[in-house]
């Protein structure tokens, strides 16, 4: 009964999946590592002990030695890979953006609502990651009232491309914080507004937002891709009694040189392992199932991820406040 | 060679500036204590054995045996009680707001122009706080590099008065950050913007403010005159290459109850005694040499903080960003 | 090639080992839970899908259905069903402490000489917990120059059970800390001695502990059985230049009236979840590669654990320092 | 009515201890500075506007122009200064300590029980230290039970001298940790151990002493001379159902290149400049009304410290524990 995976994509993240699926994931097995380019598919299909590896990422959902999909393939990608999943009847993992196009995410929400099955959980890991279970359940609780603010920073030590825009700050970086301040809050987005102050280097500058929910409530997000001190992501939700806040994880601290000093990644996958591990685990159980974790994202969350981005970059160029307009949530993802 | 200090109000304020006058400012005394309402004015006199009291806050200035004057009266007395001091030719510390009103602030600048010579001191005490002071040293070091953005946090446990609005976060409470900012990064406000979310009881709700200045940075600003949980104040500078953020200051912490515990005060009174008590020594070496403090603030930083002040409160009211119009800086107060 | 593995106790502890194997050791199963108490055995079996029971720990070992154990039955058990893991050549992980008599430790480690190979690998955790690990690597770095004293702090809510002694906490708790800090430091103990303060109540009272090693360093080591508030481990490992210490991990931070916190767990099972798993990954390698991990405990370390807590029980009865004596470590261990 | 003072010793803790009477202490005045050296007390007299200068210590405590005295001279000059300041009936405030001796501190006991009243004022500042305050405060008020251990941790970045040895740390440094622990736990020392590990090169090693009350409590005292990363004081108090710590006291935080950092400073002076002015406060108050502060350290609390420190000396030279053997206190100290 081990589910048989195949990994589209072998490069920085699918080898991170690669490795999840061969070390951490019982019942399930390391089936094929697929990429357009065979040398790279084949070396990781190597360290992690991958059965086969192809070059066909169009074909390999259909596969029969395949029980089930995770596509770490480039971005533009993702949307035609998922359609292939949801018609070879595969389940698939998705890295985010489902799709950076609202409308895309639509043809996937139709062609899922057709099949009579959610097919997509999307890689918003995030929604795994303990410090926002924790907020989460201490609204649950009532342990901090409603809650009337989020402030989100996240915070890269560099871009990775040089010619890294505000844009693709809202349009890469901050479908995270779009997608699990919404998990967190239970709630939609209204507006958006988009701040950039000018960096004195030809870096790009943070971006700041601030958005309205439907609830009433206000939401912060910082995204600051050259932050230059490390990688560094937090959140602080404000309930009309009390906050609740990440803690930076540290398992030890340094005095030296006349300071007391703890440390920052230089990425985010020290930060997430253990939450994309539970991640993986939850996407196994689906595969075995049949039943959509219900703490996972599904298309419907990639939509409303994209058309909240697509907002935030009007808001950023015309330098006002745009309203976030989504379709009623259809029955089929309630 | 003694300061004779008039401290004219004494309600809270003023009976706080009586107890650093008697118990903490070498080189002053306590002259006087005025207030309209002379039992209370005797009380605040009795308890730190100030030579008079007086029931005239508008004569108080002129008296022969005052040097100086601490003004601690009602808010809309500042400016009129400035006006009487620079008349008598005697330097006062005025709590904040030098005036709600931009114009009176203008009135005020005007008198001192022609008197030639600063008068007033303005009680934005903060900027004698030790994490401020820390956060300008480290700009000027270069230590976080070119500032970006500035993210602070007001938080007060409750709104002193069941009718406060939003405006009034703007008008009275956001008044310090709006000056400490400024201080700190050494520029203008250019731009503010509002937001508010809803509570669902009859508090006033938090207040969120953007701003951009005249260096092209973002000033974010959050006022939650009911945050309930404590009296809380933070800020973080973020730099091109690193930050640097005020840290809650605690002399013990206790494990209890399966938690580990650090505890905020009630009131800001605590959190700035120290910045309060550097504040009025400044204050009475400004009487001693003439010399104003370059720490310290103006009548033009009054004026400063009254305008951006009334430009928020557009904002909020207006759902829309609002330029900050200023008049250009006089030579006088260079 | 999976590892079979069979669990013998079904006690607290290995129903933790039967929830580790089953869902986080890919290349291992459960194939049988044992206890004399065949109900018990049955209820965890049942738990996480182990393929059989049997209730005769003495035998289990021998099963041909059965590659490796994990022994989690009660401490005085832990010796003799090492030796029938010896004498049948199954590897086996053996729950902390090997044997509290140094004796019985002496006999395993005879018969692993005369197998020709280590078989037990003991379940001092510890070093596989991510802060060690990063002390070690200090250490080894030069990070904090030459290590001079390691102060160890193991505090529990209450003590199991009610005539619960300070010897026990010597032999049961201690061992823990004695084991950490030799692995970390890479040396041995010379002396102990031990101080006992008074409680006013019929709980145990802490007892603090202070070694000289063979380095001529300092281990300092309080193990507070009653400390009430929370489970609580704490280490700072002292060099001549800067220092490494434990910090306590948390994912989020409350303000709640008047204070901010942070929670403590009653229990070891959050703290050191990472530790178990990483641990019992290492058996498995183990029993896959035949290559003893050069990180874990063997019966080597279970001795000298057992002589240090044989010394300290005396330190603690006559209130003076007490040589530590062990004999040359053999050839085989090294 | 001002309190006319004389400091005598220029060196670094006289000029300390001038600057707070010039600047911090309203209702006294700076009158003399005395040193052997003339030179030495007229650069501190000018620094601090001091009314006049004087090179003969025995003296100056009968100068009529002089209320009180500061004793800030060399350790063995304490004892016979404090001997002239009672003959001349003038209170002292006496640096630590009143005498290595513990005879000499009888002595000193005894001309005060003469005098019919207490003159000397010991400057163990650190009972005036907010930490300390809040931990005395929190056994006071049940916060933490029946106390039962006390950790202590004196860390200097390197020794004032190199000919420091570790008998010195336990004479010059520990006596602070001595009586600051003594009064919060409000009890006498009965016992005393001491052990040194050894440093690589020839710098003094730390002392770290366990130490018996005879309230059947610990105090555990790390003195760490040469701890090269910063002055750090820390101090844990344990319960018998919570604890309460020091905790580092830091205006702000930085994040840089991977790292999250505080400050620790070179030496105590900002650590404890508030314990310092609330102490040398707290002493003109004693001067002015005659009655000896209930906080602060008599000639008693003086002997105290001695005494514990020999004994600790022969517990390091012996190697074993030591019983720390005292007069009963005398009723004038009651």
């Amino acid at each position: 009964m081990t589910v048989r995976i195949a990994i589209i994509g072998a490069g920085l993240m699918g080898a991170d999946h690669a490795k999840i699926v061969a070390e951490d994931l019982p019942g399930a097995s390391l089936q094929v590592i697929c990429d357009m380019d065979a040398d790279r598919a084949r070396k990781v299909a190597d360290a992690y002990s991958a059965h086969d590896v192809d070059s066909g990422p169009d074909r390999v959902a259909a596969r029969p030695d395949v029980d089930a999909v995770i596509i770490a393939s480039p971005d533009f990608t993702h949307a035609p890979l998922s359609l292939s999943c949801i018609r070879a009847g595969k389940r698939a993992l998705c890295e985010k953006p489902l799709s950076q196009s609202s409308n895309e995410c639509l043809q996937i929400m139709k062609a899922e609502e057709a099949a009579g099955s959610k097919f997509i959980m999307l890689g918003f890991m995030r929604r795994f990651d303990q410090s926002y279970v924790e907020m989460k359940r201490a609204l649950a609780h009532g342990a901090i009232g409603r809650p009337l603010m989020m402030h989100n920073f996240h915070r890269n030590v560099a871009t990775p491309a040089s010619d890294f825009t505000g844009a693709m700050a809202i349009t890469n970086s901050a479908p995270h914080e779009f997608d699990v301040v919404r998990h967190v809050l239970d709630t939609e987005y209204v507006s958006i507004s988009a701040f950039q102050p000018k960096r004195s280097d030809a870096l790009v500058a943070p971006v700041y937002m601030v958005l309205e929910t439907a609830d009433d409530q206000l939401v912060n997000i910082e995204i600051n891709n050259n932050a230059a001190y490390g990688y560094d992501v937090r959140a602080e939700l404000v309930g009309e009694k009390a906050t609740i806040a990440m803690n930076a994880v540290n398992y030890t601290r340094v005095d030296r040189e006349l300071g007391q000093s703890t440390s920052y990644e230089a990425d985010w996958r020290g930060r997430y392992a253990e939450a994309y591990r539970r991640q993986n685990r939850a996407f196994v159980r689906f595969v075995e199932t049949g039943v959509f974790p219900h703490i996972a994202s599904s298309s419907w969350d990639g939509y409303c991820a994209a058309r909240v981005a697509e907002a935030g970059v009007r808001a950023l160029n015309d330098g006002r406040k745009i309203p976030v307009e989504m379709i009623a949530k259809p029955e089929f993802y309630a």
